[in-house]
């Protein structure tokens, strides 16, 4: 585990001090992943002339808080990147799709943090902790694909478990915060215990349906076969991630009232068999989690525990009652979805490159 | 699919007006599963003098409403059953276990909500729906037990599936409500809505995390295996309501901040394939549950609208990507959990023993 105050240091122990030697560009820096980009850069101790926030002409002129400076937010557009070394890419695939090439040929490392390119066999989809190694050949300017965030907690709980004893099949339940909707959906939850305690009625216009006294299945676009895009993403991007496209995975994903913490149910079919002590240890001594597992104290994961943190909290470690061979394990999982769940991983990405 | 307007039919569409003509006390009235129970008889038109509300000595001589009436609350003990033709006990399992012999002994029918005889092989574990035949030859006075509300619920969705297609394993994940911690925890997240609004910090007493913005595992006690109570009932309870002990059951049980129906991700391995539309038409067609499932506009089960109702709510039917053969089945279901979780089924129980 690693403790809070070693949290600046890379995987491999050295100190990332490196990233502040170049201009960082962060595309959608007026949203919530974009803020949580810039309070990590902050933390890193980048210096604010080395700090570019960077939006849609819309938010054109605002300033963004970064430490005790204030920064002003540019236009996304070509002359942008020609100051850059890296461009943070926090808005959505759309975005992504129309400028991280353009960002490439005027030489930027690309890190994207939406989905646009996570389907690419080109181009590596990379939590640091799990396949930094991919980045060893990288070749610069490039594009490198940051997971998305109920993937990213899920892969930190089960990629050390997957190492040591193979993972035939996953099924994951999640139990997602509204930051994932954004800042509106954040702030509408707010305004719901408002309403509530005022004796109004609760309404919902960010999310489909309301997230306070209430859950509901993931409001992303559903296929035919029934699933929602969450889900799928899920399915692939782990597969992806473990290299491993022969794990079964299904998952149903689910909005709870929460606002910035994901947590999720995970139940795995291993290849071999385990022991739950066996199992705590590995994770006990894994970069970027926290085992909370007191069946005594019945201290356990939990979002209000996980969120601002960077390490993913995962407990509730028990072995499947019918599997006597020690081949079901389960487990719940809750990490930050702003942190290692979107900027965290994206500028631990930028870190591991630079140290590659 | 059972309309609202049905609602007080039994499930061979007999009326149960008979449940009228008995004397029925309701031990643990003062409770929220208690006052569910006077809800539902005085909506199937048992008259107020029939119905006689039972507590502990310190609840003795409080008033609570009934239809237009207010029924005084009576001490429990042996005097009260001399009385009864039916003793509903809507209290813990040890005063189940106190108090339901002698009400026997008395010449009672004894209906337990509470885990007290759940596991006698000698009592019969009653879902009228799914199992109610248990009751034909019911040898009266004698007990009948009511099921955990998860398990109901998840059964509810499971067993017409079961029948069909023949269960191999159930993953069940639990988004539950707080009712089943009582009013007080219903009222503790209420104020915790209060506490936000006012810029106050969340405080808990009942429950042991906060409900409100946050998730935590159910607070039950926890066993050698890491499986707290509540997931240990799913397991046997299920198992003994569909007569199938060899099915593979898991459970991951989890409080949300929700305050009175239970919602659930289900998972299913079965012994021959299906198709979705198979399952639905099948859902749609049995008794106690609605199925909502409506991919176009996204309309799936929630605990907002399973609240106060008397069905179980059942979508997000799906097959898993990764069984070609349709042997893996993926649902959400979505229930109160005061009605068919506990006071309805309860009450069923007794319509169903009168027109055994």
């Amino acid at each position: 585990m690693r403790e809070p105050a070693e949290g600046t240091s890379t995987d491999d122990g050295r100190k990332p001090e490196a990233i502040g030697s170049m201009n960082i560009g962060v595309i959608g820096a007026t949203g919530v992943v974009g803020h949580e980009m810039l309070t990590i850069l902050d933390e890193r101790g980048v210096d604010s002339d080395r700090v570019h926030c960077i939006a849609s002409s819309r938010s054109a002129g605002l300033t963004l808080p970064y430490g005790k400076d204030h920064l002003t937010v540019g236009t996304l557009e070509d002359t942008v990147f020609e100051d850059l070394d890296v461009a943070l890419f926090a808005a959505g695939p759309d975005t992504a799709r129309t400028w991280a090439g353009q960002a490439v040929s005027m030489g930027c490392v690309v890190i994207d943090n939406s989905s646009a390119f996570r389907d690419d066999p080109d181009i590596p989809l990379v939590i640091p902790e799990i396949n930094g190694n991919l980045l060893d050949g990288f070749k610069s300017p490039g594009i490198v694909a940051s997971p998305n965030c109920s993937t990213t907690i899920a892969m930190m709980a089960v990629a050390p478990i997957h190492r040591l004893a193979g993972i035939r099949s996953m099924s994951v339940t999640t139990y997602q915060s509204v930051s994932g909707a954004g800042a509106e959906a954040m702030e509408e939850l707010e305004q719901q215990i408002r309403q509530h305690a005022a004796g109004e009625p609760i309404t919902n216009r960010v999310l489909p349906s309301r997230a306070l006294l209430n859950v509901f299945n993931h409001e992303s676009s559903i296929d035919a076969d029934g699933f929602n895009e969450e889900e799928r993403k899920i399915r692939f991007e782990s597969r992806r991630i473990l290299d491993a496209p022969e794990i079964a995975i299904s998952a149903t994903c689910v909005r709870v009232g929460v606002p910035r913490a994901h947590a999720m149910a995970i139940e795995l079919v291993l290849e071999k068999g385990v022991k739950v002590e066996e199992v705590r240890e590995l994770l006990d001594g894994s970069d970027g989690i926290r085992v909370v597992d007191d069946r005594e104290l019945k201290r356990f994961p939990e979002p209000r525990h996980a969120a601002g943190q960077d390490d993913i909290e995962i407990g509730r470690l028990r072995l499947h009652p019918d599997r006597a061979d020690g081949t079901g394990l389960l487990l719940f999982a809750a990490g930050d979805q702003l942190r290692k769940g979107a900027a965290l991983n994206t500028i631990q990405i930028l870190e591991r490159l630079q140290n590659a």
